[in-house]
């Protein structure tokens, strides 16, 4: 931590400062510029939990040297992370393809999508039995009728499931019938379900709230972490900014950072990212190439049917197509279908 | 709802889609443009929820012509509302003020607070005992202790109580003790959250999120309203953009602008918003100047020993100063502090 | 300047650091900490244009202490500047309202809407003869004839006169017609337009742009000042953020910004900031609260046959009673119209 | 475009508009809607230039169907433009690879970066001779003396030259020596600089503003086709957001997004998008792979020398090795180098 004194601070406000950081038991390193003084805090900082040294006399800001996340930080772990669900593996060498409606409207939809996007070689089959929706008079979901259907896929075809939950009650719901659970955009700074999703163990995949920084979204992950459960999988899943002719703005040089930062695993969701079904091939290419981990795709066997998110989805044999075109991009990458 | 028709477009899909709004019992009327045609829905558009007209061949857009909120809404519901609490007002022709430390720290110092804050003028104690924090690692609030305390202050001083609930199993909790509970930003779409604080039937003090529309944020409140609670006041808190002079920036039009679209009171958070002490004076008048029905600011004994937002915290003595240099805007902008 | 050195940065390369700061002439303070090694640099940091620390081997990242700009920054001038244009006085103590159509349209018009800001007790005319339109097919402006307009309504009213100038062209011609020159939010960074407004010494209304931080905006006028040019006013217009209730979202908050950090003065435009006639009455009284030096506001004999900006304009009776509304609020600001 | 009327607007002011609009020689189709009644126009919009509808009573908002630009609109000119600049070509089945310092420091530096990225296959040469710095005391560039660098440059390896204009007065000096001008974010709705550009007729490669809509951005093209300059080539070069990982976030999408708007090509800039050296490299593969026509990209012998933008260079080294590692994306994307 670095403490920058204001440019007319006192000789005896530095040396307060001083004194406060060394009482706590810490180094204070003094550099008294032409202009201003700086001084370097060395040792424990959680030691000065509680002393605002904003707030003292003649600071003028303080700059953090280090994270406040540890478990997800690369720094004190190195290698890549790859997380083992049932058959699949997430990370480095693998493409994870998870797909499924954005909705569980009914028990055919949910095996006809499962065995479709099975056939095109998906590993996790994705679907919403709570559904976070802007109007409350918007279709909210099935719960756990729908989270039924989705065990009955997996009994049929194989496939992971992971579905997203929104409040303790849906988690402790979902983690009887799903392989792993998603915390969406609009809950990941919802502190509660983190702490609760993170004693579960249960794999968790983590997007990226609206307007997260990728330094709120690592704490949120340490959220998760910090109570025993390893397993997590981030998703940027876009942006909220004012460009308006996509759904939201994907960043994705979220996948650069985040393997700079952490040693956690993370996919792209092109879907949500653009909301537009025609932009979702060409983002998919570049989620593979920018070096993405994998993929979450809507597919429905009725977009222009579909009860949520129609615009976005792919039909059966759209998503086949991507599934198929990808195939190099993945190979070029280094990462199997498996 | 209008729908906007590609250029291209063929006749066969302009009757398709005629014929899908006929046969859900509603009427289309066409507009052939030179380059476009665009057909207008009239009817209840509910009829439709299924039907993703976006999907179908030749449409190129939608157009959303009324709001999904209804209870919320100023077209339904004319005149402002008054939510009373206790024997406190807020809406039009009363200032209201909420002041208080960011953290319950301890008894002491909630006790020292109230007395103080009461002294100036405050009718409403506000502080966290269920504290969302990016870091896991961070001071996360006494909970239920917090909440005894507040409870004995609201005794000893007859103040009304507003705490920040961060999950269904606080808002349990805290309508054992306070009178007014508070839905953070990070949680304005937690809709779990909502729909529970709407059967709570509490008053409910609804913060704006981070980055969410205004029209999200009154759907939030109608989130709350449907469930049969309709004693809500929203709070402009600060938004997120790029600027970091600030901690956020405060969207001070949102109050003309709630006041066009919605009933429901609203005030302004100059804490959150500016992050900086300094600015909170002039933040404030211009916030009563604007329209605003009050003010929520933090307070603390001792800002420099603050376990958070510390710098962004008046001293007892800067909020008694604070509370008499807004006398004068209060009488223009023609409110009683009560 | 403040460099952080990566956790695991070599003595080595700490060592080649310091060498390279000495061998400048300047000092180097080390701060070893546990997990990183900061270098402190005291002297003149010119020195090191040209050697990119950032890239040295072991460095982390930079932090500045100190801001670029130099003759606009309260630090080095302490007192708040008032500029004398004419007759009019802008900065503390005095309320300076500039008003106007926002494209010159005809003769008429500017001498009609002249003669009615005249009468409501404005000292600026405002008008655009040069116009920044996103369509190379929208209206562009009068030009030179606007200008002959305006200074007509000059000669026969008293006004000053401000005039936006979007290029060098502009520039030369508009300093023999007005007093004011008007750089906009899409020039604010258009640097040889900057440059030669510092030339000409004409005082200037510079613009916020679009999406600029502070910071950049001081520099701009830091652009101007540095030519010999003290006679600036910024003008905080709304930036651009997610939000499209309003044209743009007012940061109000840089009004007591930019009072900590430049002694210029700043108006603000309700117009172009909102973008909605029922928003500016309010967000002026705001603006006067929170401590603007003056207002720039749309007005327009027909604003229903503007050929721009038509919404946010006033009518000549809408202006009036703004005018007188606003009375109060500049008294209570200790703000005088003149 | 659509006309939208007020739920309580009267029959006589919905007359009024039909009328308006019939006096124009326009159709009007109404659609009585059982909240509102909505107005469809029909003809062309031109004729209604100056009468603010938005303005008239009972009108609650105006929806555009058309866009604003026509000549690089693809509804107009549906197949991908190719532009042709020497020997090399940009567009579909190409890809373009431009780089070079972003400042032209001495004679030495631009002659060693010319051969280096010839070398490595790069068909344009790019470097900055007029810079637009943020603070006036930062390098601003050799001007005509870089230019004549460059020239020589060009004719030493055959080279095509690219670079930017920051003014009328530079965009006349410099298209006496270079093949391309580079019109910057920070000049993209530089009206005056985009007609004259247009005039002049040399190839331009126009960049997204700091936090420009796409629609703004093909407005501004649009502004040099009406000149009758059709060789512009946009490109994307990272977007204002609140995300600070990166120096700006790609707006990624853009590509697909340009792609259904306009025929234009589209390049990408990874080194002021993200700027940082280490992400350049997976930006570079996914903008390939997304199906951008090219990139641009900084390069200079001495990084960390660089009198600007140092930390975002690559070396001779890590450019060749970039090169030769995009050829395997540039082949599946179906682009030959040339």
């Amino acid at each position: 931590m670095i403490i920058i004194m204001k440019p007319n601070a006192s000789e005896e406000a530095v040396g307060k400062i001083k004194d406060l950081i060394e009482s706590n038991g810490l180094q204070a390193h003094l550099s008294k510029g032409t202009e201003v003084t700086i001084v370097g805090v060395v040792g424990d900082k959680t030691k000065l939990q509680g002393a605002n040294i904003e707030m003292l006399e003649g600071v003028d800001k303080i700059v953090a040297v280090t994270e406040t996340y540890k478990l997800v930080n690369k720094k004190f772990h190195p290698e890549d992370s790859v997380i083992t669900i049932g058959n699949a593996k997430i990370g480095p060498g693998h493409l994870t393809m998870m797909a499924g409606p954005c909705a569980i409207e009914n028990h055919h939809m949910v095996l006809e999508t499962a065995f479709a996007v099975k056939k095109a070689g998906a590993q996790f089959l994705r679907g919403g039995a709570y559904k976070p929706r802007t109007s409350p008079y918007a279709f909210q979901g099935l719960e756990e009728e729908g989270l039924k259907y989705m065990k009955e896929a997996r009994e049929a075809t194989g496939l992971n499931i992971v579905c997203e939950v929104t409040s303790l009650r849906a988690l402790e719901t979902s983690i009887k019938y799903v392989d792993m659970i998603q915390i969406g955009a609009r809950n990941m700074q919802n502190f509660e379900l983190l702490k609760e999703a993170g004693k579960a163990g249960i794999p968790v995949l983590l997007k990226r709230g609206l307007s997260a920084t990728i330094d709120e979204w690592l704490n949120a992950a340490e959220y998760i972490a910090s109570e025993g459960n390893p397993n997590i999988v981030l998703c940027e899943r876009g942006i909220r900014t004012y460009e308006t002719a996509t759904r939201n703005t994907l960043d994705i040089s979220a996948v650069p950072v985040i393997r700079s930062k952490s040693h956690l695993p993370i996919i792209i969701d092109p879907s949500h990212a653009t909301g537009v079904r025609a932009y979702i091939e060409p983002i998919s290419k570049a989620a593979i190439a920018v070096g993405a981990d994998g993929l979450i795709v809507e597919v429905h066997p009725c977009p222009s049917c579909a009860l949520s998110d129609g615009p976005q989805s792919l039909t059966f044999e759209q998503y086949q197509k991507l599934a198929e075109e990808l195939q190099p991009y993945a190979r070029l990458a280094g990462r199997n279908l498996s």
